[in-house]
């Protein structure tokens, strides 16, 4: 055999590697963006479930939405400005407008299927928000904040770490899948749309807590169940790479971990509710420990042992316990409990990930984050996110108003905004 | 090292790469199989969550019993029926009874994979049946109606294209994913079932037009967004092969075009509503506007720019709300909306495909395809589905029957015809 | 070129295709737990469906919380008593306490892609339980019940097996994906649990079987189409490989195979039904054939043809249909028909192996299981999992109790143990 065939037959063999794994990796997107996508129905359930009857319609045609306008504003700006060439300062991107693909296998993916695993996250932030705000919004006012956190407040956020910019460059900044970009930046902009949007109607009275009981119980597990599913993907996916022995391995260990983080965060919520309210085990605390489990892990789904992930989990329920409570005194309405599962336990998540690096099992060496480096994301997201937020909502509320009248909402927003009623025949 | 070893070096590594592609081929179709396998619950939850609540086990039944009678005769039949090898004329197959795998490393994939992802297809024509003629059709003489369907129908008109008959060797027709040889064969099915049947007891009276809402508009979310995740198996996994450069990246683009079809067919839908029924959002719209992006990126959902697939789905979800009220004006009831999203935008879908190509993002150059012979493959599918679903209900109207009697349609199906309700509990 | 060059592109071709096997092997077990993680889901809607009303939060609450339990007991103990080093005799194993991932390019798969694969098969196993004896136990007890049936009953009867013990090694036993091992296993705890516990307050009274509805057959539906869609993740997974020609081929037919077993179910069911209950078709009867058809085909969903695939699950359907009844006359309670459906066809499913494999269609000539070898393994199953189950059951009842009062069965679930309705506006 000539040397040239023996070194063509080596490149092919090279190029035939590469090959394949570009085509694991874009099928790691693929499937786990499709998965997180679904992760859409899961919140539209466990939001549909926890409002009462008469907005029941509404919450669902909101979530329906919601994941279009967040799809159209990341291909117009949304992706561009989260991956920016030039930035000012690090911080803020200068984005191009329009995303469209360019196929290079050196990047070791489809462009497309990066795009679509990436869109899906940032339906992902937009849907802790609806929850949060659900029955007293309109409904274009919301999606038009919507538009806003797609295509600006979650992709600057993201660029700091994910598009290489200051978190990442300056400050070891390390946030996996997001427990912090993704979740926390959800949970800032659901918390000052709670303030500044102001309770429903009836909600605190007179000193008094009403509790409005969400209308369909089973809806919502299944809403529960449909993102513990997604996560997998999400955390799972985030690995970018699956080609490769370490890889698939770290795939393998991260989709243990949250299932474990999930349990954790299940059992955590159930035994604080059993011991605080008398043996009762309310089922919004069961399900909202099942994702503050899943989002305290998120921010490290792979150093921790599983035992670790169990306890981080499980602290991540039992702070939904005590934080639902907590905003009823501060008097700030969160109908499904988003702002506890996925703002406070995304502090949390990120705050423990040195001490897993710390406590790590060996497979990953690279990065070491440090409590101070974790807190200016943290911080940075909560400044940003919430100013910014709180001029959105402002300029919406002196514009187009963002709640209905006192009128319509106590009528329900299925017939003053959507025109049907959820359940017509069940009255 | 001989040239032998270096040879079979060769071969080897020549091997291992068709088993690899072969892999890789046969997990696209299994596993995009397996996710419109699960369409099969997305239209469940949308029909069920569309009618009213005293047929909604009846629908839930008919959809358990219709995918399991599609999978049984496309076994018997149907694939063969598809897939000829002699026909008649090159429209008609003439097949053999009963299908067995015999796997080939030359076809590329594995042979069950492919009757898996063929058979979830016809399933879905099926569904789209379901809809339309819910709630005033018998459980038996429905599922009869199914077996033809999806025995003989929807196989015929599959052959045309899928099976290199007619309409792909003579008229260059394309429907990528089945704009027309799926959602518009299920159209045409459900529109001369829906003429032969008549209207629901009630619903057209004295020239007025009776709303009749349906029961649980969360199920009908879930449906929708269960739908919207499945048609991403749907069409991905039609690009039929995902094991090299240029496979997996049309794979990906595949997935952003559907998604911002069925992004722009929700806001193109509540748009339109928005304006024509003074801000009121009708639920069903913005669902069925999804469901109708998304078919009409089904003929297409490679060439167009991810612009041009919005704008697609978006017009696709107009002709959604002008079509729901059309077909009331001629009396056709279609309980789901089944018409205006599978069979109107099928249509629609099918017809743009030329338009698309002439804009192509340059992802494939290979086929032109003309308005003519696109048109030719909409009329031949019109025809011969429009004629042969007629014959069938006909035939099944004069000996089974196929509507219960009007007692027992006002006092629901769920009672008389699968002797339990739906919902005993929430009167 | 020299020859330890051609040697060394050689020995790296060759690593190259154990390291493409590693991760095609470990993608199989990651996407098919992760499909037969969504079967909880499944297990949840159809038994929150299943029960009335005043216990749907409740089953909800009990659903989520037994998956987190099965996790946490198969981390600590179930796994390595599973998958045991020493045993006793070949059929206890003597574990190690918390397991944890240890990769090994030589086993094929990355380990924690196993355990997670292995932990959802046990979480199966726990819904069958929960099922049966819903509407009448009380949270913890139950949550006790399963953490033993998950850390111990059920690994020690797949440690025979699948844990390469007596089974295995004596009997040749072959139950592919778990008829007996998570069916069966599942449906004897739950025998046995419904006898011990005894039936619901009013449900047999002066020797009349009083029916008592499922108070949401949509969601029901929901169920049945989620457990059908995760079965293809428990039977194509349990080949345990996918990397090359004939273990792609055989995932693809077991798709097949089980796709037809289902349909099978549902229609050997309905025609059943339909035949002795005048041609209503009860809707569970119709949900309960379709997984008494998937349960069937588990042991074996390889070799038999499509054909008797689809006998094979209509017989199950039909075992379904005529045992739902024996039970009441046995005065055993089982609100789900999940011991028709998981016992009843998990015998079935392994007793006709033998017919299968006499009869194959020469995928696999390996193995050769007896009628005599099949019946050891269904007859050990039965005998260790009723013995201890109603040890477990018995020492329950007389400590912490079982039961809540008559009063609070009488009120509901959701109010005496969840402290809220599944419905509360829906009266």
């Amino acid at each position: 055999m000539p040397a040239a065939a023996a070194l063509a037959l080596g490149a092919s063999a090279q190029e035939a590697s590469e090959v394949s794994a570009y085509v694991d990796n874009s099928y790691l997107f693929l499937i786990g963006g499709l998965i997180v996508m679904f992760m859409a129905a899961g919140f539209c359930m466990l939001e549909a479930g926890l409002v009462r009857k008469k907005n029941a319609a509404m919450q669902s045609v909101k979530n329906v939405a919601l994941f279009s306008v967040a799809g159209i504003m990341f291909w117009l700006l949304g992706y561009n400005m989260a991956y920016p060439g030039d930035t000012i300062g690090g911080w803020i991107g200068i984005p191009d407008f329009v995303w469209s693909p360019e196929e290079d296998l050196a990047t070791g993916y489809a462009a497309s299927s990066d795009w679509f695993f990436q869109m899906v996250f940032v339906a992902t932030a937009a849907s802790i928000v609806s929850g949060t705000v659900a029955e007293r919004v309109k409904l274009w006012p919301f999606l038009m904040f919507t538009a806003v956190l797609t295509a600006f407040i979650y992709p600057v956020v993201a660029s700091w770490e994910w598009g290489g910019g200051a978190l990442d460059s300056q400050f070891a900044f390390s946030d996996f899948a997001g427990s912090t970009l993704v979740h926390s930046t959800g949970g800032w902009a659901a918390l000052v749309g709670a303030i500044i949007i102001g309770p429903r109607a009836g909600k605190f009275v007179n000193g008094a807590v009403h509790p409005m009981p969400g209308s369909n119980i089973p809806l919502a597990a299944l809403g529960t169940f449909i993102l513990w599913f997604g996560w997998f993907g999400f955390n799972g996916a985030s690995q970018l790479a699956a080609g490769t022995f370490d890889d698939i391995n770290s795939v393998a260990n991260i989709f243990a971990n949250t299932n474990m983080a999930a349990c954790g965060g299940v059992l955590g919520a159930m035994f604080l509710t059993g011991i605080l309210y008398k043996g009762k085990i309310d089922a919004t605390m069961a399900f909202n420990g099942a994702i503050g489990g899943l989002v305290s892990i998120t921010a490290e789904p792979l150093e921790p042992s599983m035992g670790a992930a169990i306890l981080i989990g499980a602290i991540g329920g039992m702070l939904v316990v005590v934080t639902v409570p907590l905003l009823d005194k501060l008097r700030i309405d969160d109908v499904v409990g988003a702002i506890p599962a996925h703002l406070v336990c995304g502090i949390w998540g990120t705050m423990i990930v040195p001490f897993s690096y710390a406590n790590d099992i060996g497979l990953n060496e690279a990065g070491n984050p440090s409590y101070f480096g974790q807190f200016v994301g943290v911080a940075a997201c909560a400044i940003f996110v919430s100013v910014v937020s709180a001029v959105v909502w402002l300029a919406l509320k002196m514009t187009t108003g963002v709640r209905p009248t006192e009128e319509e909402e106590i009528m329900g927003l299925d017939k003053s905004e959507i025109g049907l009623e959820a359940y017509p025949e069940f009255s």
